[in-house]
């Protein structure tokens, strides 16, 4: 079977989403994406991802003109006949710019990561333009590869300050006696589960404080967890091979409320 | 006239270099790079360019074997019927590694931007790795496109601690009454002429001293320059719409002395 992509609008061969390599905004990453899930063929809070596309675009200048997005999912959705999948939406710059869309089997985690925990490391970095959601991702791409090397699932990234800012693919939350600190909105990406979780967190009676927990209170935590749009939240309870304290309930019943939000709007 | 290039030690059309971008090292940037000239059919410093390359890609865990780039580059030289040009050797990280060779016509510069001088501007930023030539190049896109909307040649950027280290594709130098400053090894990029420029500063009586100046020190420097391979030594004499003293003479010896030892090798 012939996987398809969306390049500009037309429904090419997947194996045709090339770019060439003498381009200098390939080379430069002057990109940038989203990543989104399409449940049932709804494409789960596509107007949050397209808002913070054209957001990330603009901070690097990155001039382009905005399709019906919808309309390219269902396509490349017909064309490969598909309920659920994980989608990349991505905007290359330069004097013509270009929009990809590429699919791959709808993400999904074992429920053990769930039940039990996830294992993290911190890492030593920080992302260039941090709000932001561009190609600039070699940081990212070490830091996870380094995680995945001590067996981790992810790595969470500690900036000049010793504080912990967020993953290299989700957000980051610490829990400590009913406060559930995170970072500022200008530190991280501002992710669209992110913004359900602090409305979860709410919910439940949890205090959001915007403030990036330090490498060292982490151990007092009460739970320590991470969300995405493919993760929804999902506890941490191993940190740098540690066993780290992890009240999963209370991540989990954050975790329940992004999954029933996911078809709000 | 079809133009080609090199993938893998294969003779390709240039329009067939391209990369997937479901590829995640294409999205991540794992991957390394050179820029060198060939005059009259001579790779010039291709050890150099090669260590650092192997050096590169060391430092971000990017597995490669190393090729016969000499017969490679001369492959693509004889397939284009190439004297002079500036070459791009990438390499991409992956599960297969892949390497590319790109040509355009060899880069050069009016030469009133070395009798007069060259205008530049400060950009806040730091690199990622900045020993490392990676595709991770970004904010060197970006402080480019600053400098050039500002009508200025390059971006020298400037670090937290206010030093000025390098420029977005080249080294910087400054000269105090006989010493010429530039940054620790271990903070730039080694540049391939950087070596060469340093080796000429001693010729000339200069002292050099490895401390990057100030942003505020620049005002007092009796030249500000620039080095890289396409460049030789360039002087500046304009930063940030300002008029700066530039002993363009000592600048201009010490671009003939880079010159003359393009063949040494």
């Amino acid at each position: 079977m012939v996987k398809h992509a969306i390049r500009n609008g037309l429904v090419i061969n997947e194996s045709d989403a090339l770019v060439p390599i003498t381009s200098r905004e390939v080379q430069c990453n002057f990109s940038v994406y989203e990543s989104l899930r399409v449940l049932n063929g709804h494409a789960v809070h596509l107007g949050d991802h397209i808002a913070r596309l054209i957001q990330s675009a603009e901070q690097i200048g990155l001039d382009f003109d905005v399709p019906d997005f919808k309309a390219w999912i269902d396509e490349l959705s017909a064309a490969d006949n598909l309920e659920d999948a994980t989608m990349r939406i991505l905007v290359l710059g330069g004097e013509k710019s270009e929009i990809f869309i590429t699919w791959q089997p709808l993400l999904t985690y074992p429920d053990s990561y769930y039940t039990e925990g996830i294992a993290a490391i911190t890492y030593e970095g920080e992302r260039f333009l941090p709000t932001c959601k561009t190609s600039n991702l070699l940081l990212s791409y070490l830091a996870l590869n380094e995680a995945h090397r001590q067996n981790a699932f992810e790595a969470l990234l500690v900036d000049r300050r010793g504080k912990v800012l967020e993953g290299t693919r989700s957000n980051f939350y610490a829990i400590f006696e009913g406060r559930l600190c995170t970072a500022l909105d200008e530190e991280v990406l501002s992710g669209v589960t992110r913004k359900c979780v602090l409305k979860a967190a709410g919910k439940f009676g949890l205090e959001v404080v915007y403030e990036a927990p330090g490498i060292g209170e982490l151990q007092y935590a009460d739970a320590l967890f991470i969300s995405a749009t493919s993760m929804a939240a999902m506890p941490i309870t191993t940190l740098n091979g540690q066993k780290v304290k992890c009240d999963i309930d209370t991540v989990l019943k954050i975790r329940d409320y992004v999954r029933a939000h996911e078809l709000d709007d």
